[in-house]
């Protein structure tokens, strides 16, 4: 390609210098826009929020995408924080997604509810030291053991919310990578533990006689990836839904036998096994995905969230014991796009706005990913999965 | 629990038998909510789309989530598909996220451009069929491979666009897993592969002798759900980004130089090894959840599609060659989501919207991966990661 | 360092040019390590097998490792190929080892014997063949596809006994890894399809219009390493042991009832699933690292041969069908150490040396895999699993 | 099958109950196989071993496997516990191996010796306790680190070698998976943190109010399998070894660049996560299958043994830093099979048998694995990989 292909200034999307986050300033980008391409942002232009919200939010802005929500529930929750009967907003363009979690949702509250807890609760920033050799990196290790306490005050000293719990460390050759472990209130805290963490590798670079190299992350806290280190070790909220299925409940809603469910998850634990999934439960992305774009979540963190281990058992009455354990669900109630409009409005109809909420929030996630998965096992099972698709999902213009 | 906690009529999401994709339907559910949980849906309530459309989208549609979109771009594609500049539509509540893409973009684009293929187009329904022992699992594996026309036939006589290209067997003791591959057109495909595979397998289960049990699914077709097996074999478009990154430009853009960039590589790479995470390079959820969202993707698809494996090399020049492949990327530009009025226009900015487009889409979504990959590496390298979210990401009420 | 520590000719282990595999080229040897060392190999230096036999298994011949064989058995198999009742010996020096395979293959046989079946035999090289761009690398793999009948052609020319069966293909960026699978008669065929692949990367580079340039492995191989692709597409042979656990006989010799058997494989699986291990069984490294040992197999191949994936259910009448199938079992009857003495007399023992027999010994390695993980997870549970080792493994100076 | 396939007593392995480690026992054991498959096993009867050291090493003691051993070397070692130049047994019946890490030692000490540092050391018992809910479970688990005084103090009460370091706590719904880290001296330790961690969980299961059960192993221990987890947070020794290759010493014995290496080495990596593998470096499993068969260790360890992660740069001027961290090296030169007759000599012969040994021993097995990836990379790289196994290798009879 010749050198002219570089974008020219008059190519680049305008901003307006005094006030970009305006209706102005989207209507200018989408009137640029349809200079170039011809197409009218017409819908895109529609919007209820007010552009002024939007710094911290995101730049360039030109407009919103409307996503449908649909309220399903109730679902009954015995929790440790949520406690209560819910209807949960999921925001979705798929067709049965909220019939189905409607349903698990239903089965799962006659059932006498979900039992949801954090088990565990941890946001990483993970830096990697460069050191001369292996050895120089077991020392750096033990030096950073035993200067701990000054590395918190450090890395804390930058947060009001974040507090630094423990640092992990992993030897690859002469690297030691560092994963910095804190639990962040009721934000998300990625920014918030990259922030702290820079700052305590500052201090650990000036105060360490080796003055060592590093590198803010070494890839290990996977952010916006699913990981095994975050299936193993946490991260944001581990969280369990567990419940126990009354064999007659089943049967009646879902037309399934607890042992032919028990007998497909012998089936799918295998193949689940073998493909290396990220999860060996159903779909847990399904309910993740929509309940974050409704309440203004990362959607990103799908790929971190969606991560689960099914445990279950046959209890000796015929009744189902069935767990999920959600192992790295990054999910906040204060910060990032939970105070925008309708993400905000969202969280209020679960109760779950703003500060003191985010435990509340998690388990209620849980609880969502534990009905939907329900519902499409016995679906799968029962031979309707295909049926009720082809009936709720024909979306072809 | 006693009983009275099922849910009584009541208090069931109401429904309108008669008309209950419309906007009286929709301000009904708002009103219900608003008597249990008083909560005013205010923002949710106002949507320029008409309810009318989303039969086959969404059910108990109760209004929409705003998600900001932000343009970045414009960022030149060299692809098979996808040629010339593009200005790419992110759906988003992080802030520094446009920003950030809209700087590797213009790096890119500065150095001649993203080349894009498209090397592999696969989707699957994986159902597993129970043998009574592994003996006869083979020889039913053996039967498969014989009647391989009869049931493409039987598989193909449910769609219009889908073809079953092969089926991969997988033996687990009895268990015969049989992951069938299908082309299914410009739609992502779960559903029409569903239909496929069920009427594909109740003719193996009539014709085979032995009239075997299965399941539609046995999970390794692993659905919303990252793999080690879609990794390896591809689900939906397997996409190759590549570009070369000039020294000189990279220098001047980012601050960084590129043998820097060659030797973080060799770090992150033994993480991500260690970490077993789902993508060696930086953050493709990012780019894929803010697309997806604005264009009308299932985001729940972004489990599977955020997999990535990096491949670079340092030239001798000092260039930098880089290539992200995501062998597991699901889009549509037809069905689902992307019909809807903002998704629609969206995927119209692309020049992607309808039939035959959606090779060009994959090939953009690759495109804006590798920007958003070589603009995060260079700034956590750089030094200005913190510092920039710090500047736009000030979120907070 | 200073360059004096290359080693001088003294210091590099003599050979004896004329006849290097004897006994006084051995003793020979002994002496030299003696003078520098001190350490007398007495017993090393005593061994009843033909050093001249010894050229193709190693070089710099010194004398033997002693390894301590026991027999366990009878075990009964009702296999396609092995069929009856085997006594097995294991080389190995771990107390209580033989002992537990022993107790597990009397349950087995009372039971009635295990069921075993080769279900896919398939050896692997994987070279790499570096195009120019990913878009070259697509049609490479077309050309591939299109000239396959030449590639095996050329392949076989170089062996009696190996077939190219088929090429996979695996897309990274423009690098195309194609995966060789071939049949090896009775050999395990490292090399018989290295030398096999390396004449037809050369066909292929010398007719391609490209002239790629290729490597003999891309790494996708994995040889002598576990790997996920080896679990889901074999390498060696894939190899099933079944049998149904009658609910009393486990009872009576173990003490155990199915049902915790079951319960407890419950909780095995969430944990080997959650630490992403090699096999979710038990420990099946045992049994084939000592049968390895025992017949002149590739001891490296326990790498790759440990991995398994466990399938059970619990049946009706209480009674307990366990499965195990091994994805990457690794085996020989001939060529490698199969010929050997010792080695030779332990095929001989199992009636599996030599020609035809190789799928026999891989039926009757998984039986025994299979009897050895009843065994120890019967222990577990039923808590004799230390006092065992206690009684059967003081084995301290 | 009929009740009389169970095993008759006539057909059982006969012990002697008065002295069954004898030379008579085993003769008679040889005897008994004769009778009944008609081989003689003349070679495995032929020892120098006296059988009445055999007890806690094997049961039904019948005779020997002899496995060759070749002796390469010398290796000049810079470790923390071994330095200096190593001469180093090797039993194998692979033609070429023992070759080829002559080679790759010659190689290594040409450029100055390997550097070894052991970075960690952890041998674990991992039990699972089954607590009625998952809020039972973590409020289990802060019991625990409540506890950990007691319960180390409880555990180390059954052994005088092993210290209970740590305890890990991963949660899955109501079950609370434990990792009992310890350090055990210069044995391998699975059975000494086997009766430790019993001795623990019994002091739990008396003390916590709950009484709650357990069982030993949850199946995260991953014993005898490679795992994440071991990856991760190591299992036995993680040993680092890494050497500066000279760009002129590998041009002139290998007839590769270290350019050429380093471009093979993105292209190898790409592999290997792809793949997943269990090692991104090239081949670790030969050498220790054949120095742990050589020296008394648990030869089923390679399985765990096996895992590595190389790390490499290419240095300004053209050298060449290549590190491989073994994460789960299980190793010992005490206990188990290091006293027996050969194995103790071939300890011995590395100054590395008895107490105090076993980090100058894991050292000696990083730097073997070393030097056989860089000699089988380079070959791989310069194109005599086949050539060679065809010289060396030619062992069909």
């Amino acid at each position: 390609m010749s050198d002219d292909s570089a974008p020219q200034p008059r190519d680049r999307v305008p901003r307006d210098p005094d006030d970009d986050h305006s209706a102005a300033a989207a209507a200018m980008r989408r009137q640029f826009l349809r200079e170039r391409t011809g197409v009218e942002l017409t819908h895109v232009g529609q919007f209820s929020i007010d552009p002024a919200a939007l710094p911290g939010n995101i730049e360039n802005f030109t407009g919103v995408a409307q996503i449908p929500i649909g309220v399903a529930g109730p679902l009954h929750i015995n929790g440790e924080h949520a406690r209560g009967d819910f209807y949960v907003p999921l925001a979705t363009t798929e067709g049965t997604l909220v019939a189905s979690y409607n349903r698990g949702m239903r089965l799962l509250t006659e059932c006498g509810g979900v039992r949801t807890t954090v088990v565990d609760d941890s946001m990483q920033r993970a830096p990697v030291f460069v050191m001369s050799d292996a050895l120089h990196g077991r020392e750096f290790g033990e030096w950073i053991d035993a200067h701990f306490a000054e590395i918190k005050a450090e890395a804390e000293s930058t947060t009001r919310s974040g507090a630094l719990i423990s640092i992990g460390q992993y030897a690859v050759g002469p690297l030691r990578y560092l994963r910095f472990n804190y639990t962040t209130g009721d934000a998300a805290g990625q920014n918030m533990t990259g922030k702290a963490t820079l700052a305590a590798c500052q201090w650990i670079q000036e105060h360490h006689p080796d003055r060592p190299q590093f590198i803010l992350s070494g890839s290990i806290d996977t952010d916006k990836k699913h990981s095994q280190i975050n299936m193993l070790l946490t991260r944001g909220k581990r969280v369990v839904a567990e419940a126990v299925i009354k064999r007659e409940v089943i049967k009646d809603l879902m037309g399934v036998d607890t042992t032919t469910l028990f007998w497909g998850r012998q089936i799918s634990q295998a193949g689940n096994f073998m493909a290396a999934s990220a999860n060996n439960g159903a779909h847990a992305a399904n309910a993740l995905a929509a309940m974050f774009i409704a309440t203004g979540q990362d959607a990103a963190n799908v790929a971190e969230s969606h991560a689960g281990i099914v445990y279950s058992q046959l209890l000796d009455n015929g009744d189902y014991y069935w767990s999920i354990t959600l192992p790295a669900l990054i999910v906040a109630t204060y910060g990032g796009g939970t105070g925008l409009p309708t993400q905000r409005e969202c969280l209020e109809l679960l109760g779950c706005y703003g500060a003191g909420k985010v435990r509340k929030f998690a388990e209620i996630c849980a609880a969502v990913v534990l009905a939907g998965d329900i519902s499409l096992s016995s679906a799968v099972l029962h031979g309707d999965w295909v049926t009720s698709h082809d009936r709720l999902g024909r979306n072809r213009p």
